[in-house]
């Protein structure tokens, strides 16, 4: 695969502009805590490398360097905070071209098509699916399958919102009562996983798919917050994400599970939340 | 246009079930502090009416007498309240319908077409569009022009959210921030508004414009509360909202912007931020 990197000005965004020549998808892990969702971006690549080579094709999303970088900048902000109202900002300097591209939200992800940009996750997941439909289908081809296809994606925000929640709680009573609302989600989503079919949706690797396991790599931090055991408790969801991660694709792309328990626990310790 | 209204055992959620061969459309308002974005329900109507007639369809909604029973219940409500802290809530029974049908969520609207529902209104507008696309065409064929109807119907959202803001503001200096962030939010869409082109995305009165025309009659009690004049601040905005509520349709659906004023200074009073 040939990519390009470049570099703007502030030095945060980068692009990468690849072909749909290989098979293997550069590997960059985005952090942010601006935006719900934000982890689409992850699969939006999984993607991107089964579209046509003629079409120019950039995206633009946070720079690789913030989750190395996370732990040291909670630390060092961890020793400014007394109380646990005040709480941690990641820097971000927004590059112009970020601006002039979206000029509402001025967020990351941006999908960049021929000159044109598409902003916000699901509607770049909508935008590829219906850009690309024959070589790469997200979504089902029938209305109602869609409109289940759009209605479950959504759902899995509340596994983000819950998660968040997690990682903010107290220990005890607090953390229990978040976990158990956590866990009753994820038994929600376990209960339309079909034994008989690999996918959310069937055979294909689709749209609630590519939402969901997004997250995947934040479950071990939420088993040990949350006293549970997605093997044991959820065990169809368990064999879906063990599926999922199969796929070079998904596992290229998601973060160190370790790595992002390490940094909650620092992010926990300067909310006073952790000894 | 026939109808047909059936009534359950809890008497909250009403079926209308109707044909399409007419223009005309019942009008039923729907008034819930549950959801944003429930007010697409006023618009899905204006659709629904052009669907083929061998089809079976069916939109499960909240009950109309709410809009008047309103200031009753808040004033009842007023006189327990003592601090700002507490809100109102609506009284609310579930229907053993809506719950066989949304069973996640438990919340209207919900379209039942041909035995399935459908739940959540983009997910329903999306799923209108794609079933009876040559009839009712409710986002642009092309894939970045829909990107564009997805991306403008969502920042809609955040016309209703700054207007509850603006709702539950004290008097000065906060309901002033609020109404200039309500007041950009408008400025941001009227910059969108082409003035060669009657709608948001063209010609046809679309995605975008239900989602935003859905929060016009509330407009009336933000202009006073947020102290700005749509007319002038906005004229594009105004030119674009006379040309909707021209619409039968439209004007027939939304409720009297006078008697959502009054309940919403009922409501500010339970609140103690009115005198």
């Amino acid at each position: 695969m040939k990519y390009k990197i470049m570099r703007g000005v502030f030095c945060v965004f980068s692009i990468w502009v690849w072909s749909s020549s290989s098979n293997s998808i550069p590997c960059e892990h985005t952090i942010s805590q601006r935006k719900k969702g934000i982890d689409f971006i992850f699969h939006l690549k999984i993607y991107i490398d089964q579209i046509p080579r003629q079409d120019c094709l950039k995206l633009l999303e946070s720079k690789a360097c913030l989750l190395p970088k996370l732990k040291s900048i909670w630390k060092k902000r961890a020793s400014n905070m007394t109380t646990k109202k005040k709480t941690c900002q990641l820097p971000h300097n927004k590059s112009p071209l970020l601006l002039q591209l979206n000029p509402v939200y001025k967020k990351v992800p941006v999908l960049i098509h021929n000159q044109r940009p598409v902003c916000e996750s699901k509607i770049i997941i909508e935008y590829i699916d219906e850009s690309w439909k024959d070589k790469s289908p997200l979504l089902p081809s029938d209305p109602y399958l869609r409109s289940q296809a759009r209605f479950w994606a959504d759902y899995t925000d509340k596994i983000y919102e819950f998660g968040i929640k997690l990682n903010m709680s107290s220990k005890g009573e607090e953390m229990e009562k978040v976990s158990q609302e956590l866990l009753g989600c994820l038994k929600v989503l376990e209960g339309e996983l079909d034994n008989e079919k690999p996918f959310f949706m069937g055979e294909i690797f689709g749209h609630v798919d590519i939402a969901f396991v997004a997250y995947y790599h934040h479950f071990y931090t939420y088993e040990i917050l949350g006293n549970f055991s997605l093997k044991n408790d959820c065990p169809k969801l368990f064999a879906w994400a063990s599926r999922c991660i199969q796929r070079e694709s998904v596992s290229k792309t998601l973060a160190d599970p370790n790595m992002l328990y390490e940094a909650t626990i620092v992010f926990r310790k300067s909310l006073n939340l952790e000894d």
